[in-house]
């Protein structure tokens, strides 16, 4: 691995190796000098809790040293326009600083979020992509517009300490849920590849006008390794019948992505999708998982939350285990 | 020590304990790797310049990995509020960030100040009692509602290193100071418990308005190990007589906390209250002591803070050494 | 050296000693023990990128703690002027800040800019010059009202890889540069102190009205090791011509920094001093150099930044390698 952009560029053996090599960390305390002399720098243009904790403790319980930075903030505003004449007020270009950073790290990790004018613009990850370009050294996607490769490697180690390693043909379901604000698609595109990735049966439920693109369910369905499925409903319940696991996530309704109002007024419209027992009860004793942060008695009810099916804190804590991997993957070397 | 929330929970010979082992990592630095492959998160939902430095330097001194994090700014914004539906402006609610937390870090660190509504609500401690009854690993109190054990645990180390370890009938003042906005009793509450606690002959002078609650009085009565005792009174000259050390901190009249007018008014009616060398003369060779941050000149003089019976600098090189000894009788282990 | 205020404090051969000491550790990786038990707090009145990232990441590989705190943000708003009666919105005194960190930390590095009303004024280093009389530890600047050491460091250390160590008498040209902002001079200021102490032939160029002070350069001929010399024109190209460096700077014109209208019309009517390819073609096979951040097609082309004679990159990694000299030679002891 020279860098973790998408789950959707590792080969299914890859995944595999990695989320091994996750859960053997997680058994066993890891080398704390794996990375001895390694510098790693984090650029946060967008805020961040699990992303942040799980990255620098995991770069320092390797031996690695890491500093993070929040433009805007205690760095300068970043411009992420190719070629823009930077007469406004942003007073670094993310090229020169992920360049400059380049030089005094072995390793830049960026977050940076969805443009939230449409997905279709997302789908081309432009300021991701122009980062990747500029650097020359690994880059790590920390969330991007329509992906975030490292909180799906927790949901896979979760959904594995669940059901078992070999998640070919596991049924999951997918679930919008109600959300004050618009949201990107960033998470649950990244669970969508590598769910898929990994063969399970997996159902998207959503109700009208907030299905996913289509780009997104038919590259989902490119990843499917022979075994597994991805389907779409609008049926929420029949999607959660028999399912194993429900993963709820808010995004935006794709085609109301200009009109605030008018997709303000779809989601209240919707919030009976709201996940509660009653829904969780129709799975097959599934568990609940959320990437966090969750607005609680919005998103799902308090009642799943602190219920005994919720895996959302478990699934937090795996972050920390699969961001160690991940480094190691890519700073470590063949032989570690 | 499980966790750290009040210096009244521990009991007088642990608190000395405690201050021993701060005293003897300040003589000889501890074991670099005392706290080894032990991970601390630092969750500042306030700002805070000692207790951020003291803390993070003292958990990396002892050989432990920790983050900070500041909701609002380079992460979440929280709900503290158990049960709220989250349709405002809050992203995580505090129960969530803290249990996601405790599954990557062995210890938990939380800042979070007064609602400033009414000191009876902050005895309840609303927000840090959720976060410990949330927590599933050690909570450290960074500063709360009404308390900040932390800083009153320097603050006895610096009377120690100026009186004596035995504190017990040294007469102490705890002055009211005026300052341009009303604050928190969380300092003064702090110190009145732990002086008790050591059994000192407290003084706790403030004027018409600004009488500490009964509660704490009588809470900080409570904890006297059979030595000293705790007096009130209007008169700041006749309780700083032949005190041994000055205290002083801002807090706000507790009738006029929702009333800011009023507040401002009372405050600057009592701008005579400023600590002066004239006042400390009055004392038996007084140190001054403040937790910082201190407003110079409407606090207290730069003739005391720059004058040679201050002893706020050290005060806050002894937050370094207390938080050692704390972290590591919370993470080190029966036999460190 | 007991400190880093500024180049100008250092005599010529100790500068050079500095500059092989930080090549020496870009060529081997230092001793990761050298500074193990020390600690260093780093204190940003301003935003950061590079100076955070090579400071944080300098002291850590060579094995000290460190702490960064950004006033105003994670920690308290700092007030600067001496005998301030502090009624207003800063919460603490930045000799207070600094003496509390010194009592923890053994070194503070501190970042604060100019006060932008006159240049006249920052020549006295008036925030800068309270903090280091405070200060009971070493201070690093980490960029003042008109000097920034750790950047001009980086400078020469890059110019010493273009153009052999040996610097006596090379050509090298500080340009003035448009910029949609009125900026310090701090950078321009701590080139030219270095450039003139190496023996440079330094040739400064500004349009009318963006001549830097004549102190300024008085101080930087008066540095001059009895080789180079420091030239002002306001012709852009003529100075180029031969130079084997170009260093692009925008600063506010010193007569203007208190008429913001004036200002921004002067820098308007010079944006064609804006460097590009035809310009750098008259220098001597000349690099480009800027400290970052910088706006792109503003101040200098995408096409020279992109280009190959652009060393902005080398010259920002070089600013890990002269930190890491920079608190070896003040904390790594005499035989270090």
């Amino acid at each position: 691995m020279r860098r973790l952009l998408s789950l959707a560029d590792l080969p299914g053996d890859a995944l595999d190796a990695l989320l091994d090599r996750a859960a053997a960390m997680k058994t066993e305390s890891p080398d704390p000098s794996l990375l001895l002399g390694r510098q790693i720098a984090l650029l946060f243009l967008n805020p961040s809790l699990r992303t942040r904790t799980s990255m620098e403790l995991a770069a320092k319980s390797l031996g690695a040293e890491v500093v993070s930075l929040t433009p805007g903030q205690d760095a300068w505003k970043l411009e992420t326009e190719p070629g823009a004449v930077m007469d406004g007020d942003k007073a670094e270009h993310v090229i020169d600083a992920v360049r400059a950073l380049g030089e005094m790290a072995h390793l830049v990790g960026v977050r940076t979020f969805s443009g939230m004018t449409s997905f279709d613009e997302d789908r081309t990850e432009p300021v991701l992509s122009t980062i990747a370009a500029a650097a020359r050294v690994p880059i790590v996607n920390m969330e991007s517009a329509l992906d975030h490769p490292l909180q799906a490697l927790a949901d896979l180690l979760t959904l594995r300490e669940t059901c078992g390693n070999d998640l070919r043909g596991v049924p999951v379901t997918l679930t919008w849920a109600p959300h004050p604000r618009p949201l990107p698609m960033a998470v649950g595109a990244a669970f969508l590849r590598g769910a898929a990735r990994m063969g399970m049966d997996v159902r998207v439920a959503a109700p009208e006008g907030f299905t996913p693109p289509d780009f997104l369910i038919e590259e989902a369905r490119g990843l499917l390794p022979g075994a597994g499925d991805v389907t779409v409903t609008d049926d929420q319940a029949a999607a959660v019948r028999g399912s194993r696991a429900v993963y709820a996530k808010a995004w935006a309704a794709p085609a109301l992505l200009g009109d605030a109002d008018a997709g303000a007024a779809a989601r209240t419209a919707n919030s009976g999708w709201r996940i509660d027992k009653d829904l969780m009860a129709l799975g097959d004793d599934a568990v609940f998982l959320h990437c966090l942060p969750v607005r609680r008695n919005v998103v799902v009810t308090d009642g799943v939350l602190d219920g005994p099916r919720c895996r959302v804190y478990a699934e937090a804590g795996n972050r920390l285990h699969t961001a160690r991997a991940a480094l190691a993957e890519i700073l470590g070397g063949p032989g570690s």
